[in-house]
């Protein structure tokens, strides 16, 4: 069955009418059902076409949320795609992902784009579970050409015959892994196909030189020299309009079947077709659910976050001190750092471009420099950068502080973006002292002492869930390494709740203290090292002794009070999560089954202790 | 004092003669305190001092072993350096550092050149204990742009004017974080000097696009379009001989107080001076004592190795499929794959040069292609590619193996070449299934298992000291995971001995028996796992549980089964390396430190039992 639409000549620019445009398209576009179906469509029909996947991608993602900017520029290119390329034979590998909305749309997905109870049948990312047009689970930047290049290395290995092609945004050529698979591609003597796709830019605006070589390549149609591509050995074609559908087509025909490596460098205007997104493309990189007609977010998030206490601090700090710098590797929203902040804080905000390996290393070189590097980062990228937090931070003993955001089981949730992994990561390493403030304005005494000493790598693990603040006062010197701090003092049990859990900890002990039973509390504070005395004296009058932890259990801290007490006849419980991937779980559930919450905390040292 | 050495105008061609080489330049040579001692000579007494300093270099190397070609190359560009700037207020950062022994003769270390009992005062890296003429200890490649950038970075925030160089080699230009640091680096407003080292080489030969760029550079004399280094923003200057004096001076000259980011391109010859070395690059980038006058080993090893095991194996499994293939990440000769062998496995052998990213994405790919590929890598660069392993092959699932060497305490003691943490990265990322073989005929039977399965991502550690071999059969099929293997039932104490240490705990065992302890002994085989059966089944007849294992306690495999018999009567203690850096290590020393001897645990044990 072939999917023909009427021939739309122009739309209805007013996009609040949400149910007239559902109404209007929803029967031809549940029509798709493969990119079979768009390919006997003219290209006259496909410009039609776009402009419904979009309207239909609009109406959903504005009631949903999701990545809005990245899809909209990229709907003419990935129909093309798919209507020039014999998927799923031929192979497309999405660098991030994230762009994938129109791809999925029109790969036997549409209906959860178009029917709002079937919105959450799909991921935001390519999903080999969903399609076989998804070839890997991806959420990470830069690693499309890697990928697509090992799948056009195994195919030549096996003598097969198909088109393989890696999608990658401007924003993504920052991490190193895409100069490594685009060096690495260039040497096959086949074909392989890399569509760049340049929208000038990145989550937020991009850094680094290749940017003023891609704008010269933009300025002059493809014709300057210099040119990144050619120099690392590859064939280049450039296309002007990357949101030109005729163009687009034109290029991917010219290099269906190649026979070597080629660039396909397509000029796209991200948020392309909704004014709101084009005019702030930083904004609508991604969105909570937004008002279709004027992109104002629904339900705007008023709360308190680490976001903006971490930006508050420091620009205090850098004011008040010209060698304090904050980095980014291109997420400085999550650092709460605005385009306003950003512009004034000037040169001692430094934004690296997606290359986590580059703020980790220029960290080090900037603290040995003798001004003082705060590398902020969400958990989930920071292990991007696990050679240079060993090699150049802490063999070099570094005075580099690393922020870590979203380092918890209460945030992120998709697969690929877990936050549980940091304190297995760093903790492990010698040298960095790890630190787990439980509150706002513990966070705050550690920021600050890590940012004035010059002893220590320091990694501080800012906690999860809502921000809880603490009325008694915090230390302000953390320079006597791994004292952990008796919060409540009692016997046979105690409870260390580090970082996020700590409040648990609490609750948990209040469960016990109807049992009975006088349940010692203990803040850690560090992750990185135990307080041997501490964890002496509690053998004289308990007989247990609880961990609880925001990551993974293995390779994680708990583990490590288990190994010490291993002689003892003390019995130690680790909390934490289990070892396994999960995706898009819910966090209620996740913590339930993981006993997590302090009730069943509680409940299981009743067991122990009654034993 | 000024040092002005006689001028010598031709060599003496013959090498052999170490003590009339000695005995001819020491006095001079020794003069030498600091650069300063140099600036002021003639570019005619350059060039001989030059020569000089190439003549006691062979004279150590030769007797000592070390980086030979790297430095061999590089003695005209690092005294030119030292001339040309002010260090050490002027500042150097060399990738990589191997190629340092000149840079240590010329700031203050030449005694460590010219007397051999002194030979070892010096590492064979850069070192800031060593001297302020060293910023940091590196080992690791493609650091130097990012940590100078930092430096550049830092000394602009604080208003300070000095040159900033980092030197890189060619081959150093594959890694990822070279080409961010390049990125961020040409964003520079200010001083920032890059100097590359291109001796068409890398450890082995140079794989990548980017080479093919960098070849056309070299053959036009720097003027061929599609300039990588201009494509990233850099100004550029290229010097077609850089093993000539004059010309590096006149070029760095130029450099010296520039106002910008400029590429200074020098084109040298890896192992100048030295025939050997210049005909065999490969054989003596870095090679122990050998003769001087023939270029060969004093002792050829010729024990046996899991280099030749691996490469043997590897070839009998690609002959018969051509799915399989092998890569590297530009260290072929560390996998046992010479150059014939190279030649001979084709395009089955995949060399991806410096970059362990790539090499971990790409096998992701290749895996899902259908083809069945196995990185070979040293543990401590396997660390480079956390991110890799755990999203593009974990999350995913892909069948990639991984054969990880030199993981142990028993290898390279160099500090920034450990191999201990191998465990604690990837026993903690799920889905790994990480096996540790105890036996040459266990490691063929895991990999035959590992390359043939579909299943999972499977990590295997070779074991590290003497290649030990079974007489009793071995499994060949691990697709049970994460079953032990009891190879002694007692009582009392069970002594888990994984990969390396699985002959301590049989050591420790015999020893046991003496003392009429009857201990049981277990191969846990996986690293990644626990066996929940065997272990509650000790709980019966044994209240001990001993575990030994190759890497940082921290982190690891004992920990796990300290927190699985947390909450039992159990009791556990774990052997293995302490979480610290070390460097230049005695094995034994550290060992007996670890009391990881078979006479400690025994002891140890005997004192708990008998408590």
């Amino acid at each position: 069955m072939s999917f023909k639409p009427a021939f739309v000549k122009s739309l209805n620019p007013d996009l609040s009418y949400k149910t007239e445009i559902l109404s209007k398209y929803t029967m031809e576009l549940e029509q798709i059902k493969s990119p079979a179906d768009i390919r006997d469509l003219s290209v006259t029909e496909l410009s039609a076409l776009c402009d419904k996947l979009r309207q239909a991608f609009l109406v959903k993602i504005s009631a949903h949320g999701g990545h809005v900017g990245p899809n909209l520029g990229l709907v003419e290119a990935t129909v093309a795609l798919h209507y020039v390329f014999n998927t799923p034979q031929d192979k497309i590998v999405f660098d991030v992902s994230h762009q994938t909305y129109i791809h999925k749309m029109l790969t036997g997905r549409i209906m959860a784009f178009l029917d709002p109870k079937k919105y959450d049948d799909v991921t935001g990312y390519t999903n080999p579970n969903e399609s076989q047009y998804d070839l890997f689970t991806i959420g990470h930047t830069s690693t499309s050409v890697s990928l697509a290049g090992g799948i056009a290395k195994g195919r030549d290995l096996q003598g097969e015959k198909y088109n393989v092609i890696a999608l990658i945004g401007d924003g993504s050529l920052s991490g190193g892994e895409a100069f490594e698979g685009l060096d690495e591609g260039a040497t096959l003597k086949s074909n392989f196909i890399v569509v760049v796709n340049d929208n000038n830019m990145s989550i937020a605006e991009n850094h680094g030189g290749l940017y003023s070589g891609l704008a010269k390549l933009r300025e002059t149609k493809g014709t300057a020299k210099d040119n990144y591509f050619k120099a690392l050995g590859y064939d280049y074609i450039y296309v002007d309009n990357g949101n030109d559908i005729i163009s687009l087509v034109e290029a991917f025909k010219k290099v269906k079947d190649i026979d070597h490596p080629v660039v396909v460098h397509i000029h796209t205007d991200k948020g392309h077709g909704y004014e709101p997104a084009v005019e702030n493309k930083e904004r609508f990189h991604w969105s909570m659910p937004f008002n279709l007609k004027t992109g104002q977010l629904l339900n705007p998030d008023e709360g308190e976050d680490y976001s903006d206490i971490f930006s508050s601090e420091m620009m205090r700090q850098m004011k008040a001190d010209p060698k304090v710098c904050v980095l980014t590797a291109g997420t400085p929203g999550v650092l709460g750092f605005t385009p306003e902040l950003r512009k004034e804080a000037g040169r001692q905000f430094i934004d690296v471009g997606i290359a986590e390996q580059e703020a980790v290393a220029m960290a080090s070189g900037i603290a040995k420099s003798g001004a003082r590097p705060c590398f902020g980062v969400v958990s989930s990228f920071v292990q991007r950068a696990y050679d240079q937090l060993s090699q150049d931070v802490a063999i070099n003993g570094m005075p580099v502080v690393v922020n870590i955001f979203a380092g918890t089981v209460l945030g992120m949730n998709d697969v690929t973006h877990l936050g549980w992994f940091d304190i297995a990561l760093i903790s492990n390493i010698p040298s960095w002292v790890f630190l787990a403030p439980t509150t706002a304005e513990e966070y705050l005494a550690m920021q600050r002492w890590a940012m004035q000493q010059t002893s220590y790598p320091v990694a501080i693990k800012l906690p999860g869930g809502e921000v809880r603040h603490s009325s008694e006062p915090v230390d302000t010197d953390y320079s006597d390494l791994n004292k952990f701090k008796i919060m409540r003092k009692g016997s046979e049990v105690a409870i260390i709740g580090a970082g996020t859990f700590f409040g648990v900890a609490e609750q948990a002990a209040d469960l016990l203290s109807k049992e009975g039973i006088d349940a010692t509390v203990i803040n850690p504070r560090y992750l990185s090292g135990l307080d041997s005395e501490i964890l002496d004296n509690l053998k004289t009058d308990h007989s247990l002794v609880v961990t609880i932890e925001d990551g993974v259990i293995s390779g994680g801290f708990g583990e490590k009070v288990a190994k010490y007490y291993g002689d003892s006849d003390m019995k130690v419980s680790c909390y934490g999560i289990a070892k396994k991937f999960l995706d898009r779980y819910n966090h209620a559930e996740v913590l339930k089954e993981n006993r997590l919450t302090a009730p069943q905390i509680a409940e299981d040292i009743c067991k122990i202790i009654k034993k």
